[in-house]
């Protein structure tokens, strides 16, 4: 028996050596500064400049939880994995260096079936797509076998030491901004949820599933949740500015991590409801609890002047945060009908 | 619908945040340089000392893969788990620094059950007692439910820029030595296979699969396998003092492993077979196949100094680094019957 193989007996022909070789020699392509050595050590050597810090953040996506076999086409997948860990890179204002990828899968994906290729080259086709759009390298990661497809996504980025974007400093007086349109994502993926169930309802019952054919018409409309675009030059340009005191990027909507940036910042906010730039055909919870926008929310100062745009993304004013009260809520949603506590219902894992 | 929650409508509870905040409790115990901001933000902030860079590395563990709930006792899987990361820094001569932990859990594994505490504790105890012998702050990292127990483990460190031991740098003439001993991983995982099957047989099959009471007795022969030590020391040793000339850890075996300097560095190896360190009671096919000792394989000028023992630990010379060949084999095995060619038969994955 060997030492880590212990579920079964399977020789080892090289399976992972020929996927490593592949995904070393697509990324190859992609090597870049920041990054002084990538695939085939035993670890990536990433050179941050004089003066700067590296920001680090790991993104776990499962089939089954944050996408579906049946319903997400491969390269949308990997597509939202590195977006997933691009977003929070811009959330901190910091310039992405490198990515690595832990991806395990069973062994149906990783095989071409006569001329259609392999699921795994779809799922790289689409991270690599977005890693080279951002300048961003696949530095390394790991590979197995197994019965659940799962990626993990490690982002690391650098900036300037002391000049990150944090959630912590939102001072009451400042105001409350967010890029871009709200509920989107929720939007499409409830569309989507339409698509897969109408055109296909036997798939997900299948053993290798797919997803649904996505009608031409339908592509925009899907965009918002099949490929988010994160906020990378957003994040920069607050940053190199100076102007936001707080941010965080909008992964599991903003009722929820709006309370996170009052709570590392020990503050409260309000938001105007009417005032909340929503996603064409979203509906208002979608804005509000959707999740996956990965738009930036941020804070700053009231004399801070904020541009209406930011490298062609709109930015919204919201609301303000206000002096946390005891027994108050975090947030209050201000409407037409009157003040009502924002509670937080975006997505939370174990729950 | 909520946008990531695609596959249920449970709703959101509070538990993934009851989780994280505490293992942020348990992880800012270890917070130490070189972190600058752990857990609590969109990405934690690395601050590596002037003129060093970043050593980074993934490592992902499967449940049936890289272990098995009704083996392994829950804190031998956390420890078993960052050995790997630390490792892979060992193997690079690098200064830990952070580690972040991507964990899908299955529901149950996360629950306490009367006075037993929760499967996710015992992990937990596991792996922050090996962060805190290696001075490693547990910085960050994500969670989610997952039908199939799965962490991902990623490490951090830090080395002077351009002094990182590299599995390139091996030239004919080069001596080949290991550290410790080979083999003990292997056989106290057959050991393990043995104990589980006599005293359970049926535990596999249970929801809750448990792993066997080990005995007193057995716990030191099953040490090389359930708790393997990185060695961290030696390899911060060997790059502060210039001698080794390429190093790799052996994770998959020396056979597989030697296999990765050779083709990185464009050469050929000669082992001696009589000279191999094998653990007390190791099969000679444990030593060369068995991976997981996590010991180091490195290779030095002939010149060069090497000591008997780094920081308590015995090194051995195994043999020699020679020039590659055409239809020759990367790695020749030298016994008392004649030369042979080795080939790997560590574990892969997709084989």
């Amino acid at each position: 028996m060997r030492a880590r193989n212990i579920d079964s007996a399977k020789a080892g022909s090289g399976g992972e050596l020929a996927l490593l070789r592949e995904i070393r020699s697509r990324a190859a392509r992609a090597g870049r500064g920041g990054l002084r050595l990538g695939i085939g050590d035993d670890c990536a050597l990433l050179a941050p400049r004089a003066g700067e810090e590296l920001a680090v953040t790991t993104d776990l996506s499962i089939a089954g939880r944050h996408f579906r076999l049946d319903w997400h086409p491969p390269d949308a997948i990997g597509h939202r994995a590195l977006a997933r860990g691009l977003s929070d890179l811009a959330a901190m204002g910091a310039r992405p260096i490198a990515a690595f990828l832990s991806l395990g899968l069973p062994r149906e994906l990783t095989e071409s079936r006569g001329k259609q290729a392999a699921w795994v080259d779809g799922f790289l086709n689409g991270l690599l797509a977005l890693a080279d759009k951002h300048r961003v390298s696949l530095a390394g990661g790991d590979l197995a076998e197994s019965p659940l497809a799962v990626a993990d996504i490690v982002l690391a980025g650098a900036v300037p030491r002391g000049e990150a974007l944090l959630r912590s400093g939102a001072r009451p007086g400042d105001l409350l901004f967010v890029t871009g349109a709200l509920g989107g994502a929720a939007q499409a993926l409830a569309r989507l949820a339409e698509l897969a169930a109408r055109l296909r309802p036997d798939e997900a019952q299948s053993s290798r599933p797919r997803p649904p054919h996505i009608p031409t018409k339908q592509e925009t409309l899907l965009a918002s949740h099949l490929y988010p675009q994160p906020r990378i030059a957003q994040g920069l340009w607050l940053r190199q500015k100076g102007l936001a005191t707080a941010a965080i990027d909008l992964s599991d909507g903003l009722s929820t991590d709006l309370g996170h940036i009052c709570e590392e910042s020990g503050v409260a906010a309000e938001v105007d409801a009417a005032s909340l730039p929503l996603h064409p055909g979203a509906t208002f919870e979608q804005a509000l609890d959707g999740g996956e926008d990965y738009e930036l929310l941020f804070t700053a100062s009231a004399v801070a002047r904020i541009p209406r745009s930011i490298a062609g993304v709109p930015i919204t004013k919201i609301g303000r945060i206000v002096k946390s009260r005891r027994r108050q809520p975090a947030v209050t949603l201000l409407t037409a009908q009157g003040a009502k506590p924002l509670e937080p219902h975006g997505w939370e894992h174990f729950a």
